[in-house]
């Protein structure tokens, strides 16, 4: 089925009119729709725009978000900062974070913020990808809800916890890992339910910690994702200790909690988050030349790697999605119809007019 | 069968005595020493005593490790360093590599140090671990040679590249997160071959990529290992864009070249490693004693999840090897019988009496 495209400009620019609406500032609002366009645009769709009506607007305007927060900052040393994000939009929050540790990391060659209080920040990348212009290593990553079945317990105990490291490359895409700490991230059981499949054994747990392949099992059910790893026999340990270190960065570190101990309005479930941001000046070590020279020849390498029958390359974390973003630019995003649907609808009820 | 049991204590002078009759300094041998002998105290077999004889002492012997280095730094910013290591003992140069790390720390709240030139360092947990008494978070990760599979790929394409990350706590045990990016790490699939037993599936790949559960495809066979996740269903991709991660901040940050470009001499695959290590100061945040209170709180809320029958706690990353460090201390180190004739042996090349 041909889906409909739109241009990314014009998608950015109905996104902010829609948070503009909802009294967000202009400049909060263009900096949260850049964030959410730029995960259509990289093919993340999971936090693009399809989750615009029915996810953030709905937040702001049930009053979960604060959009005029009072985002303060406190340092105790030159590289580093803990953010209190005051409950505002996480896309403002996060953007705020990860340029002062960008800025911080102009001086000294590092910076590393903890933020408490924010919301849901869509896409780690997009703030690990903020770095890369400026020539820096970045980092990011959140905290988010607990849904996560530590191994040997039958109770929710810790979040997907994403992170994001992006390292700029020369002539090549540069490297961008974004990924859950769980085996899959709650998005593809959803789907999994909305099209009848089983589950692979080793995504989720029922309400008991038993492995389920029923997708009803794991959210309603009660029940929840697994660690990285997914068995102990496949290193399910290893997951939990990242899920883990992600909500020491994020939670503890910056002086907030960690989601096991969070008391959750009713109807908020999943909407505080924290998070941590990091920057690393290249230069803080070697030529910013040399280091892009030497990132293309290891990502050469790897695509010069003999291939098993029938895989085209071996792709680095965030080619595809470059690849995704240099077509999109040109061609425009695909947009199911749903979304643009359901973009349609919020257009309507809050006035803004979808003529994308 | 009881095992033997020897002091800690005196196993570390064994061993220093065993390094300083090989030329080390008595300085650089109680450094190896301790990190080695660190490893079997907290059960971590795989990096102690065990590998002294037929790895650290025969590598030296052959000259694969340069045990007077000229260890050279340079830096570009205060909170980052580059160390060349100059081919010097992986225990030694990662030791002044953390200790450089922990410097910056305490001047600017975060230092980054980048290793080239090194060799096998053991344990990353020890490095990371340096940075408790300093009151910070510590970080350490090794590239490693290329014995890991690429998802897609018929050839090795990067290391079982550990990371290791450890945070303070109050009364709990500290938080040691020290893992092999790859699924499990290459000592598992020695331990199978010795006891004829197949290999799960999930864990490695023989010479053409494809999945196997025989041993012997693995070292000897041309196979490898499997990155974390083990299969693109379970996440393998995660887990190598992680080892890559880790080749990126150890051999491109470092401005060596990552272990698919290195050129191997006979005999030495493996030797050469490359190492990243960071300290963040847990005062540049927020003060020490509230950070390990909520620490503590965040551990005994995962001892107190309810439990899958038969499962007696819920153990966070390091807890285990913390006890069976406390348990060695006063109880002595179990030695293997192969292992204490390794020792007996080689003390006896080398004129070191094994009196323990």
């Amino acid at each position: 089925m041909e889906q409909e495209r739109v241009d990314s400009g014009q998608l950015i620019g109905f996104t902010t009119r829609i948070l503009e609406k909802l009294g967000v500032t202009p400049q909060d609002a263009a900096i949260a729709a850049d964030a959410i366009v730029s995960a259509d645009l990289r093919g993340v769709e999971s936090h693009g725009v399809a989750h615009l009506a029915q996810f953030y607007v709905q937040r702001i305007q049930k009053g979960f978000i604060n959009i005029h927060p009072n985002i303060t900052i406190s340092s105790q040393a030159p590289a580093t900062a803990i953010i209190d994000g005051d409950n505002g939009i996480g896309f403002v929050v996060g953007h705020r974070a990860m340029s002062e540790a960008i800025e911080r990391a102009g001086k000294v060659g590092v910076g590393l913020v903890a933020v408490r209080n924010s919301t849901h920040f869509g896409a780690s990348a997009y703030y690990a990808m903020m770095a890369l212009p400026h020539d820096m290593i970045g980092l990011a990553m959140s905290s988010t809800g607990p849904i996560v079945f530590p191994p040997g317990s039958k109770a929710r105990g810790v979040g997907t916890n994403p992170i994001s490291l992006a390292v700029p490359a020369g002539v090549e895409s540069a490297f961008v890992l974004d990924m859950a700490t769980s085996v899959v991230a709650g998005g593809k059981v959803s789907e999994a339910m909305r099209k009848g499949l089983p589950l692979p054994a080793g995504w989720a747990v029922d309400n008991q910690g038993g492995i389920t392949t029923d997708p009803r099992a794991v959210f309603a059910g009660g029940g929840g994702l697994l660690p990285l790893g997914g068995t102990p026999e496949l290193g399910v340990y290893k997951g939990f200790a990242l899920a883990v270190a992600v909500e020491i960065l994020c939670n503890i570190l910056s002086g907030s909690v960690a989601g096991l101990l969070q008391t959750v309005e009713p109807g908020a479930a999943g909407n505080k988050c924290d998070h941590f941001f990091g920057a690393i000046r290249i230069d803080g070590f070697l030529p910013v030349d040399t280091f892009k020279a030497k990132m293309d020849e290891l990502i050469q390498a790897y695509h010069a790697l003999p291939k098993v029958e029938g895989v085209a390359n071996i792709f680095l974390a965030g080619e595809m999605e470059a690849a995704t973003e240099r077509a999109r630019r040109t061609e425009g995003i695909p947009l199911h119809e749903k979304v643009s649907a359901s973009l349609r609808e919020i257009g309507q009820q809050l006035g803004v007019p979808y003529d994308l």
